[in-house]
């Protein structure tokens, strides 16, 4: 029986979206136990045999200061779903809240593991082989080392390992170009030090990419800094936006081209099914002694869903253990400075 | 009367493109003349009033490396189309060739303006307002100071104010949030000097954007470090190609989708037109005392026209004085450490 805390007040549409979400997934999960965390009387009405409320009095706003979150805000559904997990009365949390303040809760909460300096937030994005690439960090860290790179390659390595059943997903290095000279100097020193891994047998390096590989699927893991990932999530998320809107409006421009938009309709579907970011909704935070889940916070209830189903696989697969068995067996990580106090460093929303 | 010196062996397809490129861009422009740069040999059958060829006897490979190109090449096309900027017999030069070795020699020619110490790249990204939002630095420089992204704020600003004959345009800082706070500490200084310059009057600056702000035109001018500016690219590339193929593919499907192709022509001929890169290719090198343009290296005829016309409308517009009294006139531009020694330096190929 696997048990996961829902931060049931997070997100854009709090507890309409996030019960609905909560009663398709047990239906579809027989083996599964919910605590659904917030504030009791917005939960009660929700009756399930495997589902049980734990009250929480506070929730942080989606745009509150991660200070306030962290300092003030003691009894949020966040920080009460991610202590269910430290507690061990949960495998795994799952909020649709603040990712700042969830990054920095769950990292105060729960610590990082022993080798890991920073935990680091990874997501999947389709791509053309049908399948998906997992890109890490995604802002967590805006100025990383080649240490944290080199770390972020094996949390990767062990996520992908679990989702896509592959024990050696291939590593891919996002820069400039394909050839091992270019890029900045950490990103050399990273290059160098993902290909020394690679010889160890820690993972498995397929060498530098760029952007338009994240689509080719080139490599199953892309790691970058967490500025770059987050830049590059939101001009995904802006161009696909853009051309969803160009599409809508051509289709809509008159009888004709709105005849042909229903004529069209099953190609659209099809399209939209291929492109629905909900299907990948769902970014692990790795690196913590303890599995937590971050939904999309407009998140509707199938994409809340399928967060929760991310959160579930990870936890049945023991996501943790293998990063922890990847993390020790990758031994004598180089030690990385730690720039967590580093004014910077605090982490902003991916989404 | 305008004179673009043309490097015609550049590019995927060289000549044939080109070439045709230039017979377009002669009939449309009855007040510009053309040098043609490269082989002799192919170059002859093309006669015209107002070109004349200039015989250059190498080519830079498009895939040579920058060193050898600036070093053993002293007569490539390339080269060769640079000098006539230099030395006077043309105001503009146009290439399709290798971005690295293009930006090296343009640099090693006709040396940086004062107060500029880096050139960078900046190119138009279609954005949903119907128009464009220019972006820079594209892969010049992957290691920049707050220093450097001012000045591409200002030269950025130079050619925008001509693109769009606006006088003022607004400059966003690309960031991982919209708050001053967020982002490394190198962006944060960034924005601090941004904010000065505008309060001085030598910029608009609109704040921080998003990555999905490049396509909600934001700002008329975002300004990154070429390392991000490069995956940005890239990704947008990649993203619009696969989406391109799943339409392609969803309605190459059976018979019944051949069918919502055909009556759906208008409409997907309109959002290609929309969406078509051509229609903004020829991207900027700024900062040097002279004007070069780069066109994709796969570009065909009339994507290479295009580059040719932005090149025209540049020195019509006397772009170069105007960046630089834009640069003067920011008078005590803050120095910057020079990194151009920097091995990790060279700029990469943004294409």
């Amino acid at each position: 029986m696997i048990t996961l805390a829902v931060d049931c007040m997070g997100g854009d549409h709090g507890p309409d979206v996030t019960l609905a979400a909560c009663r398709q997934f047990l239906n579809h999960h027989p083996e599964a136990r919910l605590l659904l965390v917030g504030r009791p009387e917005r939960l009660q009405g929700f009756a399930h045999e495997r589902a049980e409320v734990v009250p929480a009095s506070e929730v942080v706003g989606m745009d509150e200061p991660v200070e306030a979150a962290l300092r003030r805000k003691k009894d949020s559904s966040m920080r009460v779903a991610i202590l269910q997990v430290k507690e061990g009365r949960a495998q795994a949390a799952v909020s649709a809240g603040n990712t700042g303040a969830l990054m920095a809760i769950a990292r105060y909460l729960l610590k990082t593991l022993d080798g890991i300096d920073r935990p680091a937030i990874a997501t999947q994005i389709p791509n053309m082989r049908g399948g998906a690439t997992t890109v890490l960090d995604l802002g967590a860290n805006v100025d990383c080392t080649a240490e944290h790179l080199l770390q972020f390659a094996i949390m990767g390595s062990a996520l992908v390992s679990v989702l896509n059943d592959d024990p050696q997903p291939r590593v891919g290095l996002l820069n400039v170009g394909e050839e091992a000279i270019k890029g900045s100097e950490e990103i050399k020193r990273a290059g160098e030090l993902l290909r020394a891994a690679a010889a160890r047998g820690d993972i498995c390096f397929h060498g530098n990419v760029e952007g338009n590989d994240i689509f080719k699927g080139a490599a199953d893991i892309v790691v970058c800094d967490g500025f770059v990932g987050n830049v590059a999530l939101k001009t995904i998320e802006g161009l696909a936006s853009m051309i969803g809107g160009f599409l809508k409006e051509e289709f809509s421009r008159n009888l004709l081209t709105r005849a042909a938009a229903v004529v069209s309709y099953p190609v659209l579907a099809a399209l939209k099914r291929r492109m629905d970011h909900r299907r990948y909704n769902g970014a692990a935070l790795l690196g913590l002694r303890g599995l937590v889940f971050k939904s999309h916070g407009s998140a509707d209830a199938l994409a809340f869903e399928q967060a929760l189903n991310r959160a579930y696989d990870a936890a049945r697969n023991n996501l943790l253990e293998r990063v922890r068995t990847r993390v020790a067996h990758a031994a004598v990580l180089p030690a990385a400075p730690d720039m967590a106090s580093v004014p910077g460093a605090t982490p902003p929303s991916p989404h």
